[in-house]
């Protein structure tokens, strides 16, 4: 039996080399197509006609062995390595639209670090600053600044800028929180200013899909190069209309949850409970949670304060909301639980809208995916 | 330029189809191996070879274009489907082991239904039965009786059943919150008792990898049989030495998330967002959290709230704990972050153990993962 079994193993050894071999001629011509957009300047990543071609790869399935949702599987993943193969070329080939001088003040910081190998790889003349090495000449050459800066000190860094700075020196700012700093700024300086805040961590190890929400503050015409130049490298931007919808989205997108993964960490301390163990009794939903957690863990945490306290210090309500919550729960569970169950029976009627339906697709997919890389 | 780009799409649809026929190749001979360890008795899902084999594929890998990560993302889809495959070539054999009879009560609520589904497909006789159609006769005749009934009804249903069934029947409880009403068990009834605890929720579509806890109760001999017929259909089975710890963990697996789903829930609906800005404004972390969440949202709140309630209802220690929590940051939010940060500060240390880098390994994974399914 053991021979027969080595025998088939080793044909599938060779039909692997087989398919390797094949893959790699793949990705050769996938080469050549990032190069022909790189030319005609055709969009590298593009969603809906992925979307086609998987859709009728499975329609044109005839292989018995191969289920569909192999298929769907496969060619996600050609097509992750496809857009990262040709980013890479395109951006080896170092498209410096001019020979711009850029400073990112705070680039010794991780977001400004990433920003800042960004720039240098695509060739501009990138200068780093921080507190301890102020730069007045570089400062007053430069015709983009990235203010990468705690949200506090942002109004001391700001003025000192803009005594410095040309007139038309367009300045970005990386705030998570924006509303009460950028109207400042607006006020205060008459150049082109672009409010960004990139949504990944300091850890990534591509870019690709990862988002950066920009909002337009003054002169958009000025930096649009600049934001072309962020979607080249494979973010995805989106612009929002205002720093109040900014502000008011990252207070339940970053500033809740860093509130309850404090509140959870303080709670898993407490308990004593072996982490290893509870990974292992957990559910699927429930390990990508601890993941979650730990993600949440390797940040540092001054910086989640300072954003925590920059949405909340004013405005109490979702904390006074979470204390009332606790309250009525621990006053009703022990009665009965009609309470409660009328009281969260808006739970049953979510699950009915239609986009509750695409988000739970999601869902499947990524626990499906979730079960592959177990 | 156009019919250049044309041209090299054909010759990769070409390469595609090459790519498919010898994939489809390849899982006929999984077929085959499937068919083998079905006949000897081998183990189908190996951990360990399954990363032996994908770490020497990276280390052989010769081909250019291609980069190791593809390697391991390609192959970890390859051998989830042969596992799919083989799986389902074992389980079509219905393995009868003998002719038991198998009795559910609560077979036709959302758990139970699966497991009838799954010892259906077996072979066995199974015998679905609920308050309404209280069937004596089979289950005096029954070999193993599963009670999914709600945690409230157990001692209720339990007595009945103790009454009427053979006095060497298995009695399997798939509670989860056990301590009180095993216990209870242990002391009424001399057979044997098997404690599962399924980890996955009733839209799973397939149970590889999905997870099973069990504590063995009483005779753990006579019911060794079952536990292993749980491992051929796919389940991956844990021991837990305890009910006492078994409760212990799931108070912080489950309970505790679903208190912080309900609470973020409530803030949710009363923040008046867009939950399609909120996902396209989120980075991945806060995206996949949403997802988790909505998944949470698909079950019914009743069962959340009878496991909450069974695992809070003595003990205000969690509760109380998020509301000082609460309460300190509230006071402390305006003055200073300090104190905040001395209270905090462990999360610095958690980063430096060793077991954070293996978790922080898994979540780059995830994100990884999370990159291509987008």
């Amino acid at each position: 039996m053991k021979s027969i079994l080595d025998d088939i193993r080793n044909s599938i050894d060779i039909i692997d080399n087989k398919i390797l071999d094949l893959v790699n001629k793949r990705f050769e011509l996938i080469k050549k197509i990032g190069l022909l957009k790189f030319k005609y300047n055709i969009i590298l990543y593009d969603k809906n006609r992925e979307k086609k071609i998987i859709k009728n790869k499975i329609l044109n399935n005839i292989n018995n062995n191969i289920s569909n949702n192999f298929i769907y599987n496969l060619f996600k993943i050609f097509f992750f390595e496809s857009y990262k193969i040709q980013l890479k070329i395109i951006n080896n080939k170092k498209s410096i639209k001019s020979n711009k001088n850029i400073v990112i003040i705070g680039g010794t910081g991780k977001i400004g670090k990433i920003f800042f190998n960004i720039l240098d790889k695509k060739g501009y003349n990138v200068f780093s600053i921080n507190s301890k090495n102020w730069d007045c000449f570089n400062i007053n050459k430069a015709d983009l600044i990235i203010i990468s800066v705690p949200i506090s000190k942002f109004k001391f860094i700001f003025d000192k800028v803009i005594t410095i700075c040309k007139e038309d020196c367009i300045l970005v700012d990386v705030l998570s929180n924006k509303s009460c700093n950028i109207k400042y700024a607006k006020e205060k300086y008459n150049g082109p200013i672009l409010s960004i805040h990139p949504m990944f961590g300091p850890k990534i190890n591509n870019f690709i899909k990862k988002k950066i929400l920009y909002i337009n503050i003054k002169f958009k015409d000025k930096y649009i190069w600049f934001i072309d130049l962020l979607k080249e490298v494979g973010f995805i931007l989106y612009e929002i209309d205002s720093v109040v919808e900014h502000d008011n989205y990252m207070k339940y997108i970053q500033s809740l949850r860093y509130l309850f993964f404090l509140l959870y960490s303080n709670i898993l301390l407490k308990s004593n409970l072996n982490i290893n163990k509870i990974i292992k009794y957990s559910p699927f939903n429930n390990e990508i949670l601890i993941y979650l957690f730990f993600n949440f863990c390797s940040q540092n945490i001054d910086l989640y304060l300072e954003i925590i306290n920059s949405n909340f210090c004013n405005n109490f309500d979702i904390i006074n909301n979470l204390i009332n919550d606790l309250m009525f729960l621990k006053l009703n569970i022990n009665i009965n639980n009609k309470n409660l169950i009328n009281k969260y029976s808006f739970l049953d009627n979510l699950n009915n809208l239609s986009y509750i339906k695409k988000i739970n697709n999601n869902v499947n997919k990524l626990f499906n995916l979730f079960s592959i890389l177990k």
